[in-house]
């Protein structure tokens, strides 16, 4: 395995009920900004949980961060926070509402001119300063409530972006598994999947001799193929519920990251498919990751055979026949809760395959864990996916 | 799963010429305690490298901390960290120094009259505040380097006893790897042991519906498997080695105890047989662990069975077949490693039980995971042994 460095220090509070405990997290004396998306913690009953735990305190409210945090809206809140003096975030909602309290959290203390910097170029001038965060999930799906990680989109340019740092690591994050229960359908499902992809993207990629980290990635793959049906078939089964949420969390909280390669290019596809036609994001990996599979199916070999063998029990066959049926065996999981995996079920027409391969042509970069998928490998994907 | 509260802030520092890279971890301006223990780095070169990350800071040395690291040895080192007024301490070295090194650091900023009260009265009385601490590993066994753990022993009254606090968590912890290149046969067999039945703690219960949970721990538990006797083979193995190491880590960082109940009457049972006959802990490991699995082989039935199918791939035969194959491929891999597991290959009188009996009986607590293991059981567990 490579050299690496882990540090991971956001506290976790799991469980039902456990809302209630934040309040020892949380600075008494605090001009606090409680952050939060279109208004379903109204429905759900977890605005009257934090309002009761945060009696008071010096609160005030921001609300209307969208799916895929816009930077227009989230800079209305960093001009509140700047008037108002904030010096704390609460956000609460999900992987949404929290990446977009991360930037705002990064972006009330940035010094530059333009703010966008902090995602355009977010690998020359890393964040380094922060307000601090504390966090209620909602919603079990991106991680962002154990890492530094967030994804902004600008509506005026249609691009979608992403920036890390330990600066925005939450303080601590409340995950209560009953949030699932209200939840829609097609959101548990984006959820499931997602967090499938998260761990893919640390995974699927070459050996380096990481058996320790390799077992940790298909015991959450393994476990999310599990308890997300279950908790799709019953949204009240508390058990499977909690076992979706961990899940989720550990898929992208560093753990399984630490000295292997990863890859991204799925993620990085994706955000385009979101940012031309607003598909969900966890569809737009749905869509792609198949395509990578399948394209890449030499580059990735080792990793294919062994996650179709220790995940979906294929082992027969000539590599590429079990490739072929590993291939098939995700699509049906993505299928078998919901979430479609081609572009002409989203509506997308083939043409839109020139566009994205132009924006990555522009960047002039390659992506994936050996920055070799280019435009030209970007078109084969994607064609793949009509 | 039950509510849990999960937080680990410790940085690892992770490969090969990592403890070149400390010096941006060390405070400037501290005056630091170097620990250590019996003068292996020394020999190894990991002093010389210490050394070399550390030039022109301000160092003195404290050597000599024994294995099962004693509190009349310890104390000293207190004394000297007062009179110097020392704000930091290095730990360099196994377990032990670690183990060690977290008492000093505790017991410097102690306020009560006997700092045997941080262990003897741990759960009245726990620590809440303690010297910074960072750590070179130079033994992967304990999984010390990323825990706030440490088992202390007296001379004075045969005690071994533990105490826990987020305040003597490292800072951070160097692991190269390459330290195992010179580790004799037996310590590197115990640090197999050990972090092999630290899992089992915390595994070997009963199930709670945590599928996670129980796949990374069984996931430890392969690997270790695996990777163990690779580097038992071949000590300069360096990626078995780093799998090793790794797996050691994971095994008691908490992450896999989250959510999940704990047994560690192996662990109870085993520090008397340490402390009445100086055998090495990773030992009295191998020796009570079949006990517990053959004596409390219906209170854990469920996982002896999961545990077996799993890890051992022993699927065939009634219950009760299948657990005592499981109890023999447990004994089967400690004596593979070198490591005996019956109390008169250590010349350990039948007499003996009595003693041990006699001072649970005294504390007059049960432990296990149910608190339902007294001394009648123990007697039996250890009558198991003979």
């Amino acid at each position: 395995m490579y050299n690496f460095v882990f540090k991971n220090p956001v506290k976790i509070l799991f469980g039902k009920g456990e809302i209630a405990n934040m309040r020892q997290e949380l600075p008494e004396k605090a001009k606090i900004m409680l952050t939060y998306g279109g208004g379903s913690i109204f429905k759900n009953g977890v605005y009257d949980q934090v309002k009761a735990a945060t009696e008071g305190l010096n609160l005030i409210e921001f609300g209307g961060i969208e799916p895929n945090p816009k930077f227009e809206t989230l800079m209305k809140a960093v001009d509140i926070c700047k008037a108002e003096k904030v010096d704390y975030l609460l956000s609460v909602g999900g992987g949404s509402v929290l990446d977009g309290t991360k930037f705002i959290a990064a972006a009330v203390l940035f010094e530059g001119n333009d703010p966008w910097d902090i995602l355009a170029k977010s690998s020359s001038c890393p964040v380094t300063k922060a307000l601090p965060i504390g966090a209620v999930l909602t919603l079990p799906a991106t991680g962002s409530e154990m890492n530094g990680n967030a994804v902004i989109s600008k509506i005026e340019t249609n691009e979608k972006l992403a920036f890390g740092s330990p600066a925005v690591m939450p303080q601590f994050s409340v995950l209560d598994p009953e949030v699932i229960f209200s939840l829609p359908e097609r959101q548990v499902a984006n959820g499931v999947v997602d967090a499938f992809v998260h761990v893919m993207e640390q995974y699927l990629t070459f050996p380096v001799n990481s058996p320790l980290q390799d077992r940790f990635a298909e015991s959450i793959l393994k476990t999310l193929v599990e308890e997300g049906p279950k908790v799709l078939a019953n949204r009240t089964d508390y058990e499977a519920a909690a076992n979706f949420m961990w899940s989720a969390t550990m898929a992208l909280n560093g753990m399984i990251a630490v000295g292997v390669p990863q890859d991204w290019a799925t993620h990085m596809i994706g955000h385009e498919l979101t940012a031309f036609h607003g598909i969900d994001h966890a569809q737009t990996l749905a869509i792609v990751l198949p395509g990578i599979m399948h394209i890449r199916r030499k580059e990735k070999e080792a990793k294919l055979l062994q996650y179709g063998e220790r995940v979906w029990g294929i082992a027969e066959g000539t590599p590429d026949e079990r490739i072929d049926k590993t291939i098939r065996a995700t699509i049906r999981f993505f299928e078998s809760v919901g979430i479609k995996t081609t572009l002409p079920e989203y509506g997308v027409p083939g043409e839109s395959i020139t566009k994205i391969t132009n924006r990555f042509a522009e960047r002039g970069f390659k992506i994936g864990e050996k920055a070799d998928i280019g435009p030209e490998e970007i078109k084969l994907i994607l064609e793949n996916r009509l």
